[in-house]
């Protein structure tokens, strides 16, 4: 294996059981009915075993998003068409899409990343280029990718979180754009639960019936094909991955290094997060899942994770858009513990014994 | 019934159909798949239809949160004193409770009102007193209060929230503070959902099997000496309901005979809903659920009014905090409906029907 990747699996520790006992005792001093805040209570505990902190910290925010292109959309597995990567690669620049919106409202700054988006992006400076290959090839055919732009993706999101983490970063959210990236996500998915691959093959952006059934065929025709081994997370990344899958896999290695908590967003980020937690078990506990989306699969992939989403709102947009959402609940869920008055503070009576 | 509160009610109309045909075709047009921003796409119409413009604004945003006291506590239903619910007032005002912080982190200004607090409360610039009485009457003994207060509360409502949208108000939050009003939002709750009492009564604060097992003796005591008339809320306000529960109700018509979108925090919130909206059936469509609480009964009661939660957090605080949470949502819904690019401003190529 690749030597930043090993040393940075490496660091990688577990939550800090100290922080996280102070966190604890402290929300039960403060003016609320015991756990009366629910899953944001919880939610602060982890914060605090992240980053080690007794009151977690969430004021540098950052959501990283990648972009990349995948072979298998000659298969004809979705119905937008190759092009709108790049085109919304721009949108992303420009500040017209989603996850320009949510960043924007919850103030986290964007991380746009070509990590192998077809054809050339005019350069931008806004536009972090680690472009592995334009487009991984057809895995209908053969594997998607070599083992050295596997590990190439991977340490390429490590070295992004290595030079954000520098900057400043409290939180970072993972996002995901790439025509085509539901089916390799689907793929990965199948491989690492063992689940069938209908069971986990959704619509992707909306696709009837029948094109369904034409997916669910390619990735199993994939399957057959390439034969990842479903105890080897590299080989399921070559094999059927994608280069901005394998870079948000870096992404979340290299922020649980850091110990920066993690908000993942829908599927692909998922299939990301399969691929990373295979490669470091540990590296889960510093996951947040933002929310639970509607496409197929999800669900069961957040079970797989034991990772309870925040939201369930139907949500299957991707590019970051259900991480910024989580990344506001984060900040909510640290706010409350450093910002309200414990009982003593405010004077007010805690709870009778027998009334 | 008093002329204010007919007249508030006479002005609540419909939703904008117009409006949301608008909403609803540039949700369309913004660069995403159709549908693919889920519940928030949902939300942003509702905002259309309710504002009665295409693009919803919400910029002006606050928390109305209304304090008071019930006389039932003399039946040893909580497990807090009287006296948390004036601590917890002054605690509101200084700025350390959860409320605070979630107003804080969405941007929305916080009126805390005493609608009969027990006791008297120093004068205080950062609070509105609107004080019916010193807490309401022992329900278990006759009616909670008279209808002359039961008006007067609902009516305090409407003018704070006539202030209020004369002030610039794009959105509003509900929330509350009382000790022992669980007690009355599970009579308010059974009355008005025909449910029977146990299936509608939670733990409230944190209370033991044996507690709950009393308060719902307490509760079925109410209702037997009472027999408030489930077809006129009115009474049932009046015999089992609470001053802050009356004055949220309020709240909610004013706000719906503005225009004004609703987000209602959890049971308490909710009970107050069963009475705006059985006072007026139309104003159901102004109200949004910002979460479903971990309060026995909240799940039910939102069945019961066909409104769909954001957000299942296992929150029981109030004070508005599931409120904050939802109004940063639902900003989050406005932002994307106003903010992102449609296709042909982005130059984005839009689905094909064939590949």
């Amino acid at each position: 294996m690749a030597e930043q990747l090993s040393r940075t699996i490496k660091m990688i520790g577990s939550l800090d059981e100290k922080a996280m006992d102070e966190a604890r005792a402290r929300q039960d001093m403060l003016t609320k009915p015991q756990g009366s805040l629910g899953r944001l209570e919880e939610l602060s505990i982890q914060l605090a075993g992240i980053q080690a902190k007794p009151i977690p910290q969430i004021k540098n925010k950052a959501v990283i998003t990648m972009a990349g292109d995948h072979g298998v959309v000659a298969e004809g597995v979705g119905n937008f068409p190759q092009e709108v990567t790049a085109q919304m690669v721009l949108n992303f620049l420009r500040g017209g899409a989603g996850i320009n919106v949510l960043s924007d409202q919850v103030d986290a700054r964007i991380i746009v990343v070509d990590m192998g988006v077809a054809g050339e992006l005019n350069a931008d400076a806004r536009l972090l280029s680690r472009k592995v290959a334009p487009a991984t090839q057809n895995m209908t055919a053969g594997p998607a990718m070599t083992t050295e732009q596997a590990i190439e993706a991977i340490e390429a999101g490590i070295e992004i979180v290595n030079e954000e983490a520098g900057k400043g970063l409290d939180i970072v959210g993972t996002g995901d754009m790439g025509i085509g990236n539901t089916t390799a996500s689907s793929a990965i998915c199948s491989v690492i639960t063992g689940r069938p691959v209908a069971e986990v093959t959704g619509r992707g952006t909306g696709i009837d019936d029948q094109q369904l059934a034409h997916k669910v065929e390619v990735i199993n025709r994939t399957l057959a094909v390439n034969k990842p081994d479903a105890k080897q997370p590299l080989d399921v990344l070559v094999k059927v991955g994608g280069f901005e899958i394998g870079g948000l896999a870096g992404v979340m290695l290299g922020a649980a290094s850091h110990r920066i908590p993690v908000v993942i967003d829908g599927f692909i980020s998922g299939a990301a997060a399969l691929i990373a937690t295979a490669l470091a078990p540990d590296s889960r506990d510093f996951l947040i899942a933002a929310h639970v989306s509607a496409e197929a699969g999800h669900r069961l992939l957040l079970k797989y994770l034991e990772l309870e989403p925040l939201l369930d709102l139907r949500m299957r947009l991707g590019e970051g858009t259900g991480a910024a959402l989580g990344i506001g609940l984060s900040e909510s869920a640290a706010r409350l513990l450093a910002e309200m008055a414990t009982f003593a503070e405010a004077e007010v009576s805690e709870r009778s014994e027998d009334s």
